[in-house]
């Protein structure tokens, strides 16, 4: 006899949905994927779009259920405003909105704001796997977060201070796909191993430079003309450029802090990142992304009462 | 009566041509604009392009023509082989490439290579604009040739040193119309002023980091949503980060010289570059840059002997 689901939970963000349904200690009973996201839920509609992949996991009528991610964004189901940090962990999880005028009980995790005149930021969807990674109660942290946005975030005693966002992925994508380099890589870049010699070598160039890339970006492109550069190996050296210099930068705006930084990311991601971080000589742990986010999902329904409490 | 021709100087680039007639001094006589860039006349075929437009100025059939710009490139009419920096500058332009089977005497000035292996990097088109700025024959001098693709040129005694490129135009664009920032620039970029509050903010801040400006690109979109930027000033934010930027890790790289940043630019860019060296401390003097690739055009076809000594 399969246990008794105690909450849903879902990471719902722009474009992808991931849903679980967990017993009362977080432990996964059920998972779904789609490519329902929120652009294609704002023309489904969210209830329907979320009951479809409740009933395909066989979840009660009464089951509560905690999202995260763009869901709760102001394009999204409803808008759960951000929190101002700095801020608790705990507190920022206890702000979840809950969707009116539905029997079932709905709550959507609010995001980060980081109000500062000359460092405005937002997140949303990354404090909840922030909530999930596992971090000692006490002392200074520094989380790395990688992805198309990649997040880096503070956090001292349980609370996190502030938090910067380097759009890493998405400069890749963009500079690959539109940019002069696409010459370079050519027209489907080949995926980037963290043991290349030309990944290294440009993300330690980033490095040296203290996240100054713009100054590098058109020596990939004569690197081809002058060294005989080939496609798949000019993807690496973007690929290591552009990660060597958000560690640069990142480095310099938080500081080294004397924990290990907690890198929540999962498969090439994650060994990527960790082979930039050994680069630039910082101690790192790896949490995977997928468990965090649903670890933090777990603990967001607890924080809510909507399961019992701590496992 | 008008005066005779003593050469056609062509700068014909990837997407536009630009032709004069020029007399034995270097004057104006007649201008075409056009564009047929080597893209089109690829598929029209250079001669026939080169000689509608020497037509249309009523040259003689044995008008001299010198040329620079990528119709010198690889895929362009024959590829001028790129000039090794540090080399002088008359070298380079007596380097010029003659165009074999055709009557008349038609060159194509080369480009420049920097074979460094850390640091590659090629030019073609702004050589002739830097043999054309009146720099002094002695002394060190940096030069700054913003546009798409930003060159700065170390510059010492005559003789090219050294240089770097600066993705800077097409970085903007490229930001502009595929990145996250489209939401905020909105679908039209609004032209930016160089005495936009926004533009010197964001420049600031970019010199203030050294040039490192990928940090701060998500920033101009939470501002949007947190600050309540507006789209053209938002645009005045990405252009203020990104020349900014450039001018940081330009300065870090070449150091400040004695003599003053010859700026050689045209125009809006002109203008937004001036401000900005201005917010770098960092005096300068601008060179018109239309009349630095004419008089360097000339200089060319006097290096080469297509028409009589120095005016």
């Amino acid at each position: 006899m399969s246990p008794v689901p105690a909450v849903a939970a879902l990471d719902w963000g722009t474009t992808r949905l991931r849903a679980w349904l967990l017993d009362g200690s977080g432990k996964v009973l059920a998972e779904r994927r789609g490519d329902d996201g929120l652009i294609t839920a704002r023309e489904k509609g969210f209830a329907k779009v979320l009951e479809g992949h409740l009933d395909a996991m066989g979840a009660p009528d009464t089951l509560p259920v905690i999202i995260c991610g763009m869901a709760g964004s102001r394009q999204g189901w409803i808008e759960a405003p951000y929190v101002t940090v700095p801020a608790p962990i705990g507190a920022i999880l206890r702000g979840a909105a809950r969707i009116e005028g539905l029997s079932r009980d709905i709550r959507i995790v609010p995001g980060l704001a980081q109000r500062l005149t000359e460092a405005p930021d937002v997140m949303r969807g990354e404090e909840t796997q922030l909530a999930g990674a596992g971090l000692p109660a006490k002392g200074r942290h520094l989380v790395c977060m990688p992805g198309t946005h990649s997040k880096w975030v503070a956090v001292a005693d349980d609370a996190v201070e502030g938090f910067g966002t380097w759009p890493t992925g998405e400069l890749f994508s963009v500079l690959a796909t539109h940019s002069i380099l696409k010459h370079s890589l050519g027209e489907h870049p080949a995926p980037v191993a963290a043991g290349s010699p030309f990944f290294r070598q440009w993300c330690e160039r980033a490095l040296g430079e203290g996240g100054d890339v713009t100054s590098k970006l058109f020596a990939i492109r004569a690197a081809g003309l002058l060294q005989d550069l080939q496609s798949a190996d000019a993807a690496a050296c973007l690929s290591g450029l552009l990660i060597g210099g958000e560690i640069a930068s990142a480095k310099r705006r938080y500081g080294a802090s004397e924990a290990p930084v907690v890198l929540v990311a999962s498969g090439a991601l994650a060994t990527l990142y960790g082979a930039a971080l050994g680069l630039a000589g910082l101690a790192f742990r790896t949490v995977d992304a997928d468990e965090a986010v649903r670890a933090g999902l777990a603990e967001a329904a607890r924080e809510n009462g909507m399961i019992g409490g701590a496992s």
